[in-house]
């Protein structure tokens, strides 16, 4: 019963990480595109962000343009994390691979957490997206600290 | 009169260039985020290439969804060529900025190809597909050719 409970479970995980890695020729496209895939989300979180510190001056408007592309952005990079994808140009730790749970949640809480964005967004009200704003960071920063080298 | 134009001209110019480039820090930002983004649409384009190309199964739930990204993503890496950010770790021609009318109109066909190439996803119909897919590519190509470097 041990080897068919390893079995079924080899055979969950490569059924889970070979369609994330089909989708990538080479394990550096991956690489690529994960942080590719970031670096955008990055860029339009920076934009609310400014906002929400009062470091640029609040529009309703461009703040729900961008916390619309955050949440689209936010599905995409998981892809990239596939089997095989913890060497190269990267600052991923290999506890994203060995306790792969731990990173899934942290990936789930953050797309919670940049949808509510996007929905105190819609509201028009800069206390609702300074809040909401705080909880996204929270969620980036847990994922950083756990699972991105310095 | 010709003051008056030079300076209407340049007032035009400087509202069209000031927003995109406030977005951003440093040009190197910028510039980080235009490839980012390119390349993230580059990577869900090609997995509709593979469909087209019958290099890959045609599923056509996968491509719609793939087109989709492509669509938003095609939206974004336009800010990022803002004056000032023409040197530094980029292929971008001089020409982008010489004959912006050009490499807006690229970007304007291009634009309107991939959100052609998603309604034509939508049908499932792969001849549809690879019909709007080719298109779709002659304008990454038009613009490739025109303001990129080798």
């Amino acid at each position: 019963m041990k080897l068919l409970a390893s079995l079924t479970l080899a055979a969950v995980v490569s059924t889970l990480s070979v369609p994330a890695m089909a989708q990538f020729q080479k394990p550096e496209d991956a690489i690529k595109y994960r942080k590719a895939a970031l670096t955008v989300m990055a860029a339009h979180f920076g934009r609310i962000g400014a906002m929400a510190s009062d470091k640029a001056p609040f529009d309703a408007k461009i703040a729900a343009e961008n916390a619309a592309i955050v949440e689209d952005m936010s599905k995409l990079p998981w892809a990239g994390f596939g089997a095989g994808t913890d060497k190269g140009e990267t600052r991923a730790k290999p506890e994203i691979w060995t306790d792969g749970a731990k990173f899934k949640k942290g990936s789930e809480d953050m797309m919670a957490a940049v949808s509510a964005l996007n929905a105190a967004a819609k509201t028009g009200n800069l206390d609702n997206l300074k809040k909401a704003f705080g909880e996204s960071a929270k969620t980036c920063k847990a994922c950083h600290d756990a699972f991105r080298k310095e």
